[in-house]
């Protein structure tokens, strides 16, 4: 095809087979555009020596193409700093973004106190993912201000309605639904729940939610003295299974509310004398890479980071391409070891 | 103290009770100033409203106030394609880019055939830390290119004269001499060691030589049929310690080059119902979260991957300052588990 004059993007569109406004999307780099459909553009686009539209790239020219990751600096035992969870989300995060011809920069939340101006304002960063956020509610002024600021933010947390800007998470409730219904068919019925159910942590609380709801469909009733609060640490899991143990209300099954409580969870019960599974079902969530080399191996509930990394990504991009974006939860699934094996 | 007319570098040297040369230092970020002098620096140049000279400034002027960090991507059974090894010091390097005012970039060192061109020629890193290689026989070509384009990157890596570049690793020599000396004071002396020891995987190859030199001063010979190649991942160390069961060749002990690979092998032994420690004393090497958790706990080399990140910034920075940087091997020390107690 020879084409006269300049090449359009319409003419690309005929030769590509697909609309004008696909062109226009699949040439700024929209995720909604399929990555095979954007490739054979931007082949064609190459081909006829198309040069982008001024009006149509003054958007992507206003912009870093950076996106910026910030991680929670949590407490661990060794200097990693960062929750294992979101060391495995690291990687697909990584590779979404090249896939999408923008660059990452990765820092700590707690290494600012105003994210907007080192990344917006300075226009380092197109926008933020977030990822960790201790105690939720000290964080919403934040995520607040954000939103108040027009600052494009994606974060990983609990995908509910009054959470400001958008969210991605897991189906939480799902999960604790899943794993406890699990522990009931083997037979436990005094389960444990270790975790904060309570607004400070959404994401904990979800699962909680979840674990009452398996308990109450079997016409079992949450007890509240086999609830413990802990924080997301092998220490705290240690805590607060030492508590309950202390508190004598006696269990046959502990729910985690993460892998790294149920780890902890698990050197206590082992330091006291209850086997595992026998005496002491125990369940976590996460299946970070630890959960398999536990002895027995610590059943859990997965949380798909390989594609929680896209989906972020991928929402991000759509929220600065002004594209709509929901929030939303993605699909958890029972990873069955040792440790809730029938006793 | 009123200073006529502008205020200079010398009056803030004499202010801070410094030579002039290290205001020009501390002014232009460079880690040899330490950073409590640093701060007073910067206190006395800011109360003085005291304008960087262009001159001096002109070199950062250049520049673009970031690394990039570069991850080899490396099998992993999960999908976070890093080396857990490396996860740790991901948190140091970004306090540490924090502390010294640079912005860190972060991607895989496959997602690219000519880093030199991503980074260097369109500013936006002033230089790259290579985290991970591979086979070091592939990668030595890519690293000597750098080295002819004046690329300014450190690497963690051997630490060793012949290496192009600037190299930050730890001593894997006295790692592997440590830990295998510490095996033959338990009793072993049939100690296998598991893991590549050749130029392709020089640190692998260190730690050997390690293992060899702890062998022949208790004036025993390194046996060639009990060593087996390995890369570091749990697959390839649990395949090595199968092929050793199955050549038949006895051994009390074994040491496997990283973490990785003893996991590996702690589960091949297990199928094969082998006792750790009694029957087979396992030791590894980095100390990974995950070394705390097998049962029994794993002994191994530690390094040290907090002072890793900040030496490798540190270097990196002096590199873009055109201050002398050499390679160095950064101590290792041992953490004793039940893997290799009494047995």
């Amino acid at each position: 095809m020879i084409i006269k004059g300049k090449a359009t993007s319409l003419d690309i569109a005929h030769l590509a087979g697909v609309s004008q406004p696909t062109v226009s999307r699949a040439l700024r780099g929209s995720p909604s555009v399929n990555p095979e459909t954007r490739r054979r553009i931007m082949a064609i686009a190459r081909e006829l020596n198309y040069k982008v539209d001024k009006n149509a790239s003054n958007l992507r020219a206003q912009q870093s193409g950076t996106l910026a990751l910030l991680f929670f600096e949590d407490p661990t035992p060794d200097d990693s700093l960062i929750n294992p969870f979101f060391h495995s989300m690291l990687g697909s995060i990584t590779r979404a973004c090249a896939r999408r011809g923008y660059d990452l920069l990765v820092s700590f939340q707690q290494l600012s106190t105003n994210w907007h101006a080192d990344f917006g304002d300075t226009h380092k960063a197109d926008g933020i993912i977030l990822l960790g956020y201790g105690d939720y509610l000290e964080s919403e002024s934040k995520l607040q201000r954000l939103v108040a600021q027009g600052t494009h933010f994606v974060r990983w947390g609990a995908a509910l309605p009054d959470e400001p800007g958008v969210s991605i998470g897991c189906d939480n409730f799902q999960g604790g639904h899943d794993i406890t219904a699990h522990l009931l068919n083997r037979g436990r019925c005094r389960i444990a729940f270790l975790g904060h159910a309570s607004d400070h942590y959404p994401e904990f609380f979800e699962r909680y939610r979840g674990y009452a709801g398996a308990l109450r469909k079997a016409r079992l009733k949450p007890d509240p003295a086999l609830q413990a609060d802990a924080i997301t640490t092998e220490q705290s899991g240690y805590q607060a299974t030492c508590a309950l143990l202390a508190a004598g209300r006696p269990f046959d099954a502990l729910f985690a509310a993460s892998d790294l409580i149920a780890l902890g969870a698990m050197k206590a019960l082992r330091e006291h004398g209850r086997r595992i599974p026998e005496d002491v079902a125990v369940a976590g969530f996460d299946d970070i890479a630890m959960a398999g080399l536990t002895q027995p191996g610590l059943s859990t509930v997965q949380q798909d980071t390989k594609q929680a990394g896209e989906v972020l990504v991928d929402s991000l991009i759509r929220l600065i391409l002004r594209e709509p974006v929901e929030s939303r939860n993605l699909p958890v699934k029972l990873v069955l070891r040792g440790s809730t094996a029938t006793g």
